[in-house]
């Protein structure tokens, strides 16, 4: 089976700095997985982007270097399996709030005995390899979302669940959560703490932590911290952006 | 029938700002649309869009206040009437080299006795308004491009045409014509020569000249110097760009 | 924010005349928004319309003035806020049988702390503008559809669901829920009764009572007795009657 | 082969009465061809359908009994072919104003040595059946549109163009060409005139009359005037020709 | 209502021969439903295929005489109810495990009193015909998959389950179930053991047993043992088969 | 630039095996590029597909091995260029029958001053790299179909046209076009002349012949007699070819 290059980064205690999908497009897909990035995922649930269309997208991050990751759009097995099928290699789940939550996330993701995925890797075997059944289960890769005042409750619990492989701060929902206004780059201290938390139980458990940043420059500040995945931004927040910063210097 | 942005920044000589969309997305359009632009062009000459597809764009940049615009793939008059009729209220054309080229694209435009434009504007009255025939003919923006070293030998034959509007400078291409490497921001002699004999010609007639350039920088020089419609790059360059400096930035 | 016609129209005791989309093209979408109605819904229920499309849809009703609605597949959290982040003012769900049912549904349309939604508001933003946080709980347009025996016995526990701001009538599944042939214009009495005391006790929670008809002159009716949200059959049963009546004519 | 429907009631003396599709959905198309039309056709000139949407859409039409058509956006050999490779019995090609032109469009349409189409026929078998090739010349139904001043003054020329099964009228187009408002209910002397004309040469050259139509009303006057191809305005405004009268009737 | 083939065949004891289909096309569903096949199902579990395409891919179905059927992805009413709405005539559910999980799908399927479908059979009346509503209860045919271990130890519990017509053998997935890698033709004992008393207690409770093979050798041998559906492999590994063998033979 | 297999083969006197499709889905295009060719190239003349959906085909193809190639439908710049600015390393030209079609072919697939190739190669920088202007007009193959009696009279012609890389037979249209049946393994004698003839001519004026075949082993044949680009039927042709032995290997 091919190798998996998030795995491979975090058996070297390299960060993987992550490109993030929005835009429901096979050739934008392309276009961020030509540059020098470890993965790029294809977001389902707040960007625009359905299955079907993230099965082109997935292909047009297939034909460069990037691991190709998804975020789901919620905890639920259809998509997960369907996304793993197509050949994702780690998979992000939101809104995980406790064990039994993660474990019907992480068993989706692992043929039996070790969950219940059911078999039938369509595209997996073309990206994979012939051998995909035999190391999928232990090259996919789970990250869990922590985004709530109750998940925050129950870290341990959810990060000593088997099979978990990481975790995945979505600052926003994190923020809300413990009832600050979204941002990507928060300044709160009971978010700051609340992200501080989750990392050091990360760690504890050795699961890998992740965090979505606002761009490079933070992303820098977390990895340099110890996170091991940080996506930036998206594609259509960094679209508009240098739109708007084109515009600004053609208005003078 | 709507009025055309286009048309009235022109009669106030102002110039037109302009996105440029080469994604085939309809949500990466209403991103650029959303922002301070005075129109916004779905290209399917060279964008990854074709026509089916750019429907969905006009749609998106519909949604927001530029005006929508097109680049036909070829002097065809098929792709012109369908995007015209999908609620285009300008086209640039590429590849005019004479008067006879530039008639054929600009009669496509126009219903008799200006042209041979077919009726049947199905989104266009839904864009435009009921009224859309009476105006349409008067509203609809017409720009020839001029990118070859035959073109350059024919501008007044070209630039003459009744009906034509502006002509649109593709300066990749123009400098391949004219035996240079192909650049958004040439800087060899001939090619700026060229460029101003365009431009000045552009002016005898009456006509609105215009041009491609890689970003804000280089718009503001061309629009100080007189061109009235200024392109920013294309989405997919600008994205591209946006990704490499996040990039850079969270590497270090 | 921009503002949401439906509350508007509430505000002032005005019923929401509303269109329905069955047929997957954001062409007929933009067709049926340029019509004089209050609000247009994607029906992604029994509509042949899918989410990736229903987007394309939503972008089509936001070139005019109704407001954007939805009918979610199910009471299931992954497509109610990929379509609020889509852009969608309110959402219709089906088959709500339960307090605990209409919390789920509900909260899944609320940032915390009045529920449970996840930020991401992708094109949220670009409709509504960017204070959607801000005002996204207090705007977007929640109804529950009362259409099973179930339900019947228990509309004083779904109605008084905090946040819950209208219900929804599916004559045909009530009218088989209730033993009858399905018919968008009921005539059994039992049928009848049930409509009436799901009015009744929607007045009595305050919340707006709406009802799916087959066409206008049902909905005056349903109108006039107070309802405040109707739906005109939908874009391909009108259709249909439409070529229907073109062909008896031609047939003579 | 799969007998021509259209051919079958010419050889009858009877009208095809045929459905008219603008909206790009297969959904919406079968809905049409659902009812007792004779013909359906997809229209990829002023209809928002291109040509992979419209392969869909002749898919649909084949589920019911209706001979699936298309006009073509202009008369160009590849979307000919390809729609004829796609299944399509009938072609309707607009703007032909010489014999010259008319030739290249029938000659499209048939193998040699009728004509210069390539052998390639994919969904044709599928549709018609595995002696495709033995009868698709003599099947495959083509006519010709009669819409400028310029085919006024040519109509012998035209419609003695061997292999020419029919022309068609649209009446605004062929308005503006005479400098009179489009209107699909000509009531101009000179139109009416002209629309008399054509019809007389084609009864002359023994080639089959049609005309488009805003609705079954006209379609019975041309019908019973001798007519043989008439369809009923197009999908999209039908749709809302009904939606309109629903809301007013809910508007009271 | 056009009659069910799948029912048909059973009522006269002959197998339901049936293509499976994971490519994510309604031109090679039209091919592969052209051949002498009884069932043609649209895989929507792992398959590259969603609802949205699988709804094309059932109208090209329809256009030729197999019945349509849907594997549908989990056992979720909303793609079951919104496949049925689109025409299918039977559905396969994967993973069932329980008399609960099996009552969930099956009433899914039914319209009450029998279940909880919901009412508004979009594209069923196209296809099924407009009394679709008195028969779709008794003409749907529902089969559960039985593939994990945990389901083995519940035959009885799920196939006396109420309005479920059969069971349908993953061999892949229930080898994988019991310990075995997976394959499509099993000769693990226990995996042929389990084979056999599915078949057999599908036997006792008069539902009907099914089978997935890897071709149409294997079909034969279950065929002749007594098993009533039979699915050749799917598209996708058929054609990679024979782009195999044809690769070959060119090679030399 | 990439290096282009297409060349490197004929470079070292090995033939070309090439898959060819015709079924619009990029996952079918990705499973035939799994497999052991040198090239697979999209049909969009007579294959099911536009190049929308091309252009996401060759996403597919480029997740693999072999060169991407298409077959454009007619002789027009705009679906060449747009092809080419989408990754296409090799361009088969349909119905070329002069020196005047040929050099109108070839010169749309070359930069000034080999042709008129306008300048936006969106995908091919992707694919080809950031060098791919200064290698795009020696590396991008063209290939001239001969499939009409008229091009037999003029193959020293067609065949000598600078920038002509090789011919391309279709055996079928080369066999309609001498007055027989058409069939992808012809026995006619004046059609095998024919083949001959164009093959020594090819050889005569050193550019590659090539031919398609019905599958692997009358690619060989061809090979072995010369032949440096043989296409294997298409996808869809091989798809129906071993459903049907599946089905006769069930039936019995």
């Amino acid at each position: 089976m091919r190798e998996n290059r998030i795995r491979k980064n975090w058996s070297q205690d390299k960060a993987v700095l992550c490109g993030w999908l929005a835009i429901p497009s096979s050739f934008s897909a392309e276009v961020i997985a030509n540059e020098d990035l470890d993965a790029v995922l294809v977001d389902t649930q707040h960007g625009m982007i359905e299955v079907q269309m993230a099965i082109t997208m997935l292909q047009a991050i297939s034909t460069k270097g990037p691991a190709p990751m998804v975020r789901v759009n919620w905890n639920d097995p259809a998509p997960i399996m369907k996304l793993l099928d197509a050949g994702a290699y780690g998979v992000i789940c939101p809104m995980i709030n406790s064990r039994e939550e993660c474990e019907r996330f992480v068993k989706a993701c692992r043929y039996p005995p070790d969950g219940y995925r059911s078999f039938g890797p369509a595209r997996g075997l073309l990206y994979g390899g012939p051998d995909y059944f035999e190391h999928a289960n232990a090259s996919v890769v789970t990250m869990a979302m922590i985004e709530t005042r109750e998940a925050m409750g129950r870290l341990d619990e959810i990060m000593s669940t088997k099979g978990l492989d990481g975790v995945y701060i979505g600052p926003s929902d994190l923020s809300i959560g413990l009832g600050h206004p979204p941002t990507l780059d928060p300044t709160a201290k009971e978010v700051l703490d609340a992200i501080d938390l989750i990392y050091k139980t990360a760690r504890k458990h050795n699961i890998v932590p992740g965090i979505h940043t606002p761009g490079g420059k933070v992303a820098k500040k977390w990895i340099d911290k110890g996170f091991r995945l940080c996506a930036l931004s998206n594609d259509a927040r960094l679209l508009a952006a240098q739109v708007k910063s084109e515009i600004a210097a053609a208005r003078g």
